[in-house]
């Protein structure tokens, strides 16, 4: 059984605590976290702390913290035995502690939202093979889809990630935007955004482009634009419209 | 039993056909198509012709055609009872016939990927009351999602299809890109793309906002666009970020 402490109680240390606990190989001993308030959540399903000296001895030390408060807390645990890990896609191996290494969950963690954790894909970093060796344990306790991902390569897929998922969920708020200007309700999108995401599952996403951009459909291109009304949303639909035929030699 | 003549014999008519066929009330008796060499896929399952003036009688025609000529091709047929119906996003009622209609199926057709047709939103509108009525009845032969929906409000929903279904394909084209660059499998953002659409089927998009943008992080902004080598990805980067941060109040 790998012990393990979380530190963190945001939306990646909550849902890595429900995977982790709910593996057959992992327990969670303890969640630290520098403020009492933000602990209640886990209250009476594992013991808590807020006193960083006080984190009990474990396997790995999970930090699922902001960016920038990850470097100074590995260095006041760098003298524990357990590797110190922790779970950000921009992060650099951590170079305070004997025992490093990266936990990197590729997924969008919302606090509303139930995921199933086996189909996250997880990528891993460690200081040394015996290292990196456990983490692969520990993630495949969650999941089968592990990689072996350097620093640099992480930080490129943070990158892809914000594009594929972030920028994405803002067109879908654009989508409902413009229809809810027209009441029209913005479930009639949903088995289009459903079936787009479907698509790539299996196929590459520059072989299966559809719309009027890719036939280079000027006639409704110039339709579309007349009929937005927000200055952003024709910026983003004219630079989306020239990307897409550059990309497919239209242009 | 409704008796449907397709003309057209692009990616929506071949997904049309297949609906209507597999549908216990209708039958497709005859597709039509000017040149005979794009009717070979459809060879034995159906009668064909490539004379315009030889259309069966039906109760319905639907013209799975380009928007460009919809019109001329329905003005040739105008004299026939039954309901002359396009599948377009964007054209009015046609004026011609005395019994028209719109059958407009919001999804995203390609030649390769399966659909479940009983998904799709079907948006319906019709020059009558009885008209309607009978476009209703064979979509719901494929499908209970159906829309009455007049021809200013289709256009704004194939605006925001425009941007939730093309706009995001091109999006994971980018993320796909990026990816390969740093000689990294696509395969590891497929999870996240299918929690991304997955989480808009039950929550506003605007209500799950995650990423850099959203969190206002400049540090990552920055650094992500220091990465980015090609100028139109970066143009693309700052204009949704610029565009989150405002949606968001953040700016």
């Amino acid at each position: 059984m790998y012990s393990i402490v979380i530190l963190g109680s945001g939306n990646v240390a909550t849902h890595m605590f429900q995977a982790l606990q709910s593996s057959k190989t992992c327990s969670v001993i303890q969640v630290y976290n520098h403020k009492r308030s933000s602990l209640l959540k886990f209250e009476n399903s594992v013991p808590l702390t807020t006193d960083i000296s006080a984190l009990k001895p474990a396997d790995l030390y999970l930090i699922c913290l902001k960016d920038d408060v990850i470097e100074s807390t590995a260095e006041q645990i760098k003298t524990k035995a357990g590797i110190i890990a922790h779970t950000s896609g921009n992060q650099g191996l951590l170079t305070s502690p004997k025992n490093s290494g990266v936990f990197y969950p590729l997924q969008t963690f919302s606090k509303t939202s139930e995921l199933d954790y086996s189909t996250i894909p997880f990528c891993l970093e460690a200081n040394s093979e015996e290292n990196l060796s456990l983490l692969k344990s520990i993630a495949l306790s969650i999941s089968q889809h592990q990689y072996e991902i350097s620093t640099t390569q992480r930080q490129t897929l943070h990158l892809a990630a914000v594009f594929v998922c972030n920028f994405t969920n803002h067109l879908y708020a654009i989508g409902e935007d413009i229809c809810l200007q027209d009441d029209i309700p913005f479930d009639i999108l949903k088995a289009l955004i459903k079936e787009t995401s479907d698509k790539v599952q299996s196929q590459s996403p520059s072989e299966v482009q559809t719309g009027p951009a890719v036939r280079n459909d000027e006639k409704t291109i110039t339709n579309h634009l007349k009929q937005l009304n927000s200055k952003d949303y024709k910026a983003i639909y004219n630079l989306m419209t020239t990307s897409i035929l550059k990309k497919h030699d239209k242009l």
